[in-house]
């Protein structure tokens, strides 16, 4: 049977800053540069879930676009829109915010809610319009 | 000898709905919602084809990129533009027409049309600016 | 007070055919060309909405934008979407639904629907990403 | 003379929140909704700046480009980029940064700077892909 | 009657550079800089042709969107496309091909060409994604 | 350790032309057509630069996003743009600066300038918003 990607893009809009806890903002500044600014900044995100398997020949679907819609929305989106990434997310925790440990972290929360026989196949997250992330899982213990 | 990839994108705007024609349209419309009602909808498709192959050492071409736009566009996007999909287009028959279908389908259509030496790599369909899908012929008997 | 214009895009994906219902189908064809043909077609449109007015000088708002949101959604969009713009929209009656026909139902349909001090100032409606239409209400009586 | 609109596009991303210093949280929650959150949340700015004039017969400009880009770079992009648009901004003061609030501040910044003969015409601020604001002065005493 | 403007986008590449051909080379480049180098530089243009009319109460136009994108194409971007503008093109000239010189020039080319009752309303020049020119006819004599 | 791809994109505008300079001009014409024109023409490029590795715990980069940026800012972009790709650029030599041939020759130069435990993933290199090419290294001795 035909194996086919299925990508849905969701967005949201967050304020973080770069920088480590447990280091001095001193050398935060110096490793970070300004986007260690105290007073945080913030971006316009789009993330891009795909997920990958067999079409189901009784519907054509990998799986519903509805529901990998929500469940990107809700799991992800939802929890991370109009919030501070540094501050406001449990599950991020302390996590310093850069595009590659954000992408990560996402990964974790989407991977085990797939439907049986979906598999997720990568994540793209654009911080800006000329800068984006991708995860596909490797290297993940 | 280097081995590039080569993408040309093309268009078309379509009608459709999704449903099967052996169930009733009551069960399309609890399976499919919105997507299966009876008076059709459509979109701007946008269509990415991609070849592979070796760069030929005396014209730096892996294939005439006029000689692909016209093959996508003749052997696809002409014949689904301003059309039905599921009643138009003999070659996807009575096909569900969700973009997982479809994609396998044009895959079918393109794969066999290439020069010699080019191998088709990778058909990217978007049915909106926000989900496309990809497919690279896995699976595909 | 300074006066300025917000504008929000909303998203549908509709069905159409150009065509007069008291023309015959040879004329239908011969006037809109492969726009007529009888199956149907369809496509993404995006849709801003442009409101202008003073800047309440308490909120710092002309409108709140998520009320726009609301009533470019409630009001056009989801009536619109995944419809049949000959045959499904009452409002839209037997109009021949060119961009032009369309953006002008649309603006009366918006025009008396916004709050006290707020006047629509522009609709801008795109039928794909290379042709749109723009109305300001000028000629209407 | 021929008058002709020319139109650079910067950008910067920034961090805020709305709401106002003189009124309880609860109240900015109750009227800003989730835009009022106390941990700040962001966007990635995008800000058209059109200037107008006699296009001048020996250069064939309205004016430089590079010298518009660096004006809205230096007076606006850099000042706000990777800031909090709350805190980090002598000339914004203590104002509510709604979009609206934000173009006419950056009007005033950008209005007198511009060489003989060339006026502003019109700012963009684009707070998301999907919305918007414009201002042309109209009403600034 | 309902007066609507509808735009059409087409597309050009072309090569050029700024200078005049009455200053030496330095004087060129010491006023233009990069853009005045010897042997050329160039980009992806896009035109956005946008006309005003009354909507025909028969036909739901304001002028035939196929006979508007033909006009465009066959009188601007068939002449300006994989050329050399400050060469190739009679209807240029020695003319030094600033996007304000261009949009001007490519206004004279248009204005007279459209059907009765339809008006050349705006050109929209777009020189890169982040530069762009407009011209209304103002100040044409 | 987490393997993540970072993505930084660069833009350049060019001038160039199809062709052989050991072969006819009307040879080039009949092979290449209208891109073999004798006065050039030219394009906005964009190079997406695709860099891999494992997640540095300390710092939650593969590598600094801004020495990405100022690696193909400095060795790629800033040396092609505004520039004649057949006649300007000595690390293009005299090759036919296709679009295959440049993004190989782009491969070449960056490949080797990557911090230890980096590596070059992927290029991919518009030459329009419709057509593109991606090289992974594949073939090259």
């Amino acid at each position: 049977m035909a194996r086919v990607r299925v990508t849905r893009r969701v967005h949201f809009s967050a304020a973080h800053r770069l920088g480590r806890e447990d280091w001095s903002q001193e050398r935060n500044l110096r490793t970070f540069g300004e986007c260690a600014r105290t007073n945080w900044h913030g971006h316009n995100y789009e993330l891009d879930v795909t997920v990958a398997g067999s079409v189901d020949p009784d519907l054509g679907f990998v799986m519903d676009l509805k529901d990998l819609k929500q469940l990107a929305e809700e799991r992800v989106a939802a929890e991370l829109d109009h919030r501070n990434l540094n501050v406001d997310v449990p599950w991020l925790g302390d996590l310093n915010p850069t595009t590659e440990n954000l992408v990560v972290a996402i990964w974790r929360r989407l991977a085990g809610a797939l439907p049986d026989g979906v598999t997720l196949e990568r994540l793209v997250l654009w911080e800006t319009p000329r800068n984006y992330v991708e995860f596909t899982g490797e290297g993940l213990e």
